[in-house]
C-alpha cells in the first residue's frame, strides 16, 4: 500500500498529471513548532527548472497545508499537505497510453492495473511524487535535529566522477549542513565541475547518466531497531527501494566488505573516556540490525533517467507490434542531484519511524 | 517485529541456546500437499557441521509440525514448526554476557534489550535462526513452483574468486535446480576449487571470508508489486535484511547500471511471439517496482563472518574497560554457502506473500 | 492510526474548522467506473442542514477528487478526496480550548496531545470527519453491489420508540434501497412520526436523544473472513467504534442471546435446492467469526448527542475550577439519522476489505 | 491473520486434536519478571473439568517455555510457549468432517479453508485455543499491574439470573482481584447459586446456558487510544469478537445509553483535589475513543454453549442431505464462567498493546 511506517504513517497520493499530488502525515508527536521555511528550501532543492542540470519543467511545489497544524503546533493528527498540478503538457503524454517506454512502469503499471492507470507523465509513478516525500522528510528531519540526529549526502560516483567518501567515523554537523546548499553536493568541489560536463554531454548527446549517493545519519544512539524482519538496515531499504531509479543499497563498506577477511571488516569496540566506540565502522552504525551508536552510512545506486531524447525500440500495445519510439517532453539527463534530497528526507521519514516506535510519544 | 509478511506471515522465535527455535506461517493457501522430504532437504542444505568448509557443530534441525498440517495438506491455519536445540557448548559463550565480539549484535542486542537479552551462541541473534525461516521458504516455494515459479542462486563471488553471472535474460529451471544440488554453487564448475581453497585458508588463519550471493526468480508473470512503498524491491530487499550478514543488495545490474548511460541501461521491450519481452534485462524484471515478466535478479553482499578465532581488541561491559577476545567454540570459516539456501528460502517467503497479496485465495 | 484496511486503506484527514477534510482511498480495484451521482447521495444523507430534526448549519460537503479517477475510471492508485470547509462560526468555539465539553473528547483529547490538538469545533474529533467515511463507503458500496451485496439499514429504536426488527433471514434489496430515501428510515412507517416527535421534543428541551441502528448487508458469500483476530466480527466492531457515538455493537441476536438456551440460539442447517442455509439466524450470518453465507446482521447503539444546549458543570482547565457550561452553535438534537449512511459506509469498507482480503485482484 | 497488536504481536497456534497449541509473544519488554505461579492460576481459572458446573474433559493446560525467558527476565524477544495436547478422544469427532454442528464454525470453515481444516474437536475454532490466549494475557496483566492496572470482571447475567452491576466509579482493587478465585464470580454472592442451579439444570436437559461478562479496568491515565480507527472501544473489541462465543460488546452504559437524553448521558466533569474526574461514568472511561482517566467498563454477550446433547437438524456435506446430529462428546453446559479470565486476559493484551504503542519502551 502507498503508506510507509508502524508508528508513522505516511501516505502519498497523486499523478503528475492530475489535480494534485499530497500526502498524509500521521502520528506526528504533537506540539512540534515546524520551521515552514526549512520545509519550502527542502522543497526547492528536488524542484526542477533550477538550472541547466535538470528539465526546463518549472513544477510549482508549493505545498498548502490542509489539516494536523495549528497555532503553529502540529496538532498530533494526520498532517495533509497538497500540492497542486500545473505548467503541464498533456499532449506530451497522449502516446505514453499504448507506446511503452524503455526503463519506465509504463508497460508493468499497465499491466498491473490492467490498463486503467494514468498514463500522462508517468502518472503515480511519476518522479513527481517524491515532491510529497520530500515534505514529509523535511518535517521529520526537523524533529530528528531536536534529539540530535543530522542526516546528509553527497554525491560519490557520477558517471565516471568520483567523491572521496565520507569518513566512516563521522562528519562533522557543518560538513553535512553545508553540502545541502549546492546544486551538486561532493566533498572534493573539484569533482563538481567535472560531474556537471558529465551531465551537460550527455544532454547534448541526447543521453542521460546515473551515479552513486552517499547518505551519513550521525547521532543516533545505539540501540534502535530489531533483530531480523525490522532491522534497521530492513526498514531503511524498504523505504529507499520506493525511491524512483533506486536499484541498490549496501551499508557500511557493503559489497567492498565481501573482499575483506573477518579480521579486517570487525569493527573493534572500545571506551572513549566512558563512551563506547568501533575503531573502525565497515558495518555502517549497525550490528544485527540495530544501531551501535556509530554514524550509520549506506550508499545508492541511482539509474541513469530513462526518458532520453534519442529514438529507441520498444513495443506499441495497440497494434501489438514493434516500434520506434522519440520520448518527447523536457527531461532531466540527470536525477542523481535532485534525487538527493528525496533520499534525505526518505531517510528521514524511515528512521523517524524506528525511533517513534522504540520511543513511543516519550521522544 | 518478528512476523514478516502482508499477506503471510511469518513469525519466528527461539534463541540459540534456549529450549527449541521456531517459525508459525500464517495465511498459507489451505489444501496444499507438501513434499516433506524437499524440506529436510532444504534444512540440510543449510546445516551445519557436514564437511570441512562449515563448523563442526553438528546442528540437529528436524522440525516437528505442531499444527496447520492434517490429512497430508495444509489445513490454512497457522502452521507451525518447532526445532530443539541440542549439541549447546553453553560453557563457551559464558565470556558472551560481557564481552563484546565485534561484528555481533552484542552490544547493540544488549543496548537494545537492556542487558536482559540471551546472550548465549548470539540468544535471538544466532545465525540458527535461519533454520525456521529455510523451513518456511522451502514450503513457500513449493507453493511458488506448482505456479511455474522457480528460483536459484549460486556464489558469484568468493573473496577474489569470481564465477561468471548468471544470464540475465533467464536461466534454465534445470540449471537453477543442478546449483541446489552443490555443497558451493557456482556456474562455472572451476571456481568451486578456488573458493574451497580460500576458505580453507581462511580457517587456517582463524580467520573467515565472504561473498557476493546471486539469485534469479523465473516464472513470475508481469504485473506484480505496487508502486512506491511496496514495490517488490522494497519487499525483497526488507526481507533480505533480516538475513545475518547481508550488507548490500542490487537487483539487476545495480550498482553498475550508474555507470551505464540511458540509452544503455534501459531495457527494450518487443513482441516475441506475442509475448512482451525486454532485449535486456539491466534492470533485473522490474520496471516502476513492479515485475515486468522477465527474470528477477538480485544480488547480496554477505559480510566475512563475524565469529573468528584470533585474538580481538574489544570491551569488557562488566569492567567498562577494554580487553582482549579470543571467541571459543566452533566457527563457520565461511557462511557464504549456507547463506545460499537461506536466500532462496527469504526470496521465496517474501516474493509469496507478494503473489498472494495480489492474487488473494485464488492462487 | 488514521488508516483502516488490510488490503484496503483508507486515511482520513482534517479538523472540523481547518482548510478542509478528506480521504485517500488505497488498493481499490482498477477499472471501476463509479457512479458520483450516487456517491453524492450518499453525502447529501449525512449532511446536515435539511431539515429540523438536525443542526442549521449548512456544511458545504462537495468533495473534489484530486487523483485515482481517470477517464472514467479507478485507476488502482490511490484516490484523494478533499472536501473544503465552509461556514464555519469558529468564535462559537472559542471557549473549547479551556471549558472541557461532558461527553465530547475535548478533555481526553487535550491530554492525548498534550493541549495541541485544534479544539475548534472538536477539531479531528468532530462528527464532521464522518464525510470522507461516508465518500469512501459509497464507493465501497458500489463495488460490492457489483458482486450482489446490498447493505442496508433502519432505525430500531429512537429514544422510547420501536420500530419492527429486519427480517434475521433476510430483507429484498428493494426493502433495504427504499430505507435510503427517508429521513427516518423504518420499516413500520409509523414509527417515523413518533421518532420525529420526540427529536423535537427534546430540541426544544434543549436536550437530544439516540437510538439503535439495525443494519443487513445481503449477498455475501459463506466463508469471508478468519477465526480469531481477524475475525469479520472484529474487522467490523473495530470500524464501528471509529464512528462517533457508537458505544455497543451485537451481531445476530446479541445480547438477547444470552438468554437463550443452545438448543434454541442454534441455527439448523439445512439445503435449500442444494444451497446451504439456516432455518433461523440468531448468530447474524457469522459462526466462528466467518461467513455462513446468511444475512448479515448487526445493531448499534448511538448515544444521544452530547452537544446540548442546556447549563451543564464541567470543568476549565485554564483556572484548574470547576464551572458552569453553555455551549455555544447550533446542534443536532439527534444525530442517529445521521449515522445512518455512516454505518452503512464504514460496513461497506470494512467488509470489501475483508472481500479483497480473501480474493485479491480477483473480484 | 492470527497475529494481534500493533506493538505487541500476539501469534496463536494450534489445533484442539493436533499435536501442540501455543503461542508466540513479540514485542514484550525486556527485563519483566515473570510470576509463573500467577500464570498458572490464570491457566487454571480457564481449565475445563474443575466442577460439575464444566465439561469432564480434563485438558492439561501444563505450558513449556521455549523462547524469549532468561534468567527470571523476559528478553523482549520472542516468548514462545507451547500447550501439549492430551486426553484427546479424537474418534468422537469423526463425524465432523460431513455433519456440521450448528452454531458451531464447521460450516463456515470448511467452506473458508476448502474443507482441508482440520475438523477434529472443532480444529483451529475450538475453545481450546483460548489457552495460549489467557497465557498471554496473564503476562500483559503482570505488567500492567506493575503500572498500577487492575483488571477485574464478575458474571452479570447468567440465563436468567442477574448480580448486581459494577459500581460505574469504580470498584476497589481488592474487589477486583476476590472475583478471581471464585468458580462463578459475582459480587452478590446469593446469586451464585442461583446460576449454579441454572447451569446444572441446563446440563440434565442435555442444553445450554449463556450469559453476559462484566469487565473493568482501573488505574489507565487519561489520554490511552486514538480518534476514529484506533479508538480504545475499536481495539479492545476488535479483540474481543476474537473470543469464542461472544456476540456483543458495549462499553459504559452501552445499550442503555440509547434511551438516556443527553443531558442525563453525559458525564460532568470536576475536580477532586486536583484530579479531574467525572461525577457519573456513563461512558465507560473513554470519550471520543480515548481514555479520560476514569474506569473502563464494558460488558459481553456470550451465546449459550452451541454443543449440546439433544439430536439437532443439521446438514450431510458429503451425501449433501439434511440429516439429525447427536454430538458425541464431553460438553460445558455453560462456558461463561470459563470465558471471564479469557476476556481478562483478552483485555489485558489489547490495553497492554495501547499503552505500549503510546509509551514505547519507556514503560
Amino acid at each position: 500500500m502507498n503508506t510507509f511506517g508502524q508508528t508513522l504513517g505516511l501516505t502519498i497520493f497523486g499523478e503528475s498529471h492530475g489535480v494534485s499530488i499530497g500526502a498524509v502525515l500521521d502520528g506526528l508527536p504533537a506540539g512540534v513548532a515546524i520551521d515552514w521555511d526549512a520545509v519550502n528550501q527542502e522543497m526547492a532543492r528536488r524542484a526542477p527548472g533550477k538550472n541547466k542540470l535538470s528539465t526546463t519543467r518549472s513544477e510549482k511545489d508549493a505545498f498548502e497545508i490542509q489539516s494536523g497544524f495549528f497555532n503553529g503546533h502540529t496538532t498530533g493528527t494526520p498532517l495533509c499537505a497538497m500540492i497542486r498540478n500545473g505548467d503541464q503538457h498533456s499532449q506530451d503524454y497522449d502516446q505514453l497510453r499504448h507506446i511503452m517506454r524503455p526503463g519506465h512502469a509504463d508497460y508493468s503499471g499497465k499491466i498491473r492495473y490492467g490498463g486503467f492507470n494514468d498514463y500522462r507523465g508517468g502518472g503515480h509513478f511519476s518522479g513527481r511524487l517524491t515532491a510529497p516525500l520530500v515534505f514529509a522528510g523535511a518535517i521529520a528531519s526537523q524533529i530528528l535535529a531536536s534529539q540530535g540526529v543530522v542526516i546528509g549526502s553527497h554525491i560519490l560516483h557520477l558517471a565516471d566522477v568520483t567523491d572521496k567518501g565520507f569518513s566512516p567515523l563521522g562528519e562533522s554537523t557543518a560538513t553535512l549542513q553545508a553540502l545541502k546548499g549546492e546544486t551538486l553536493p561532493v566533498l572534493d568541489k573539484e569533482q563538481a565541475a567535472k560531474m556537471e560536463e558529465r551531465i551537460v554531454a550527455a544532454k547534448n548527446d541526447l543521453d542521460s547518466v546515473g551515479g552513486v549517493i552517499e547518505c551519513m545519519v550521525t547521532g543516533l544512539p545505539a540501540g534502535l531497531g530489531d533483530p531480523f524482519f525490522d532491522s534497521v538496515e530492513s526498514c531503511i531499504s524498504h523505504m529507499m527501494f520506493s525511491v524512483p531509479a533506486v536499484k541498490g543499497i549496501e551499508f557500511g563498506d557493503g559489497f567492498a566488505l565481501t573482499g575483506l577477511r573477518g579480521s579486517q571488516a570487525n569493527d573493534a569496540f572500545y571506551y572513549d573516556d566512558g563512551v563506547v566506540k568501533t575503531k573502525t565502522n565497515h558495518n555502517g552504525g549497525i550490528n544485527g540490525g540495530i544501531t551501535n551508536g556509530m554514524p550509520l552510512i549506506f550508499r545508492l545506486a541511482v539509474k541513469p533517467t530513462s526518458s532520453i531524447s534519442q529514438s529507441q525500440d520498444t513495443i506499441d500495445t495497440d497494434t501489438q507490434e514493434n516500434c520506434q519510439l522519440v520520448i518527447k517532453g523536457r527531461h532531466d539527463p540527470c536525477i542523481v542531484q535532485r534525487a538527493v534530497p528525496v533520499v534525505e528526507a526518505a531517510a528521514a521519514w524511515a528512521i523517524l519511524d524506528v525511533w517513534l516506535s522504540a520511543k513511543g510519544r516519550c521522544l
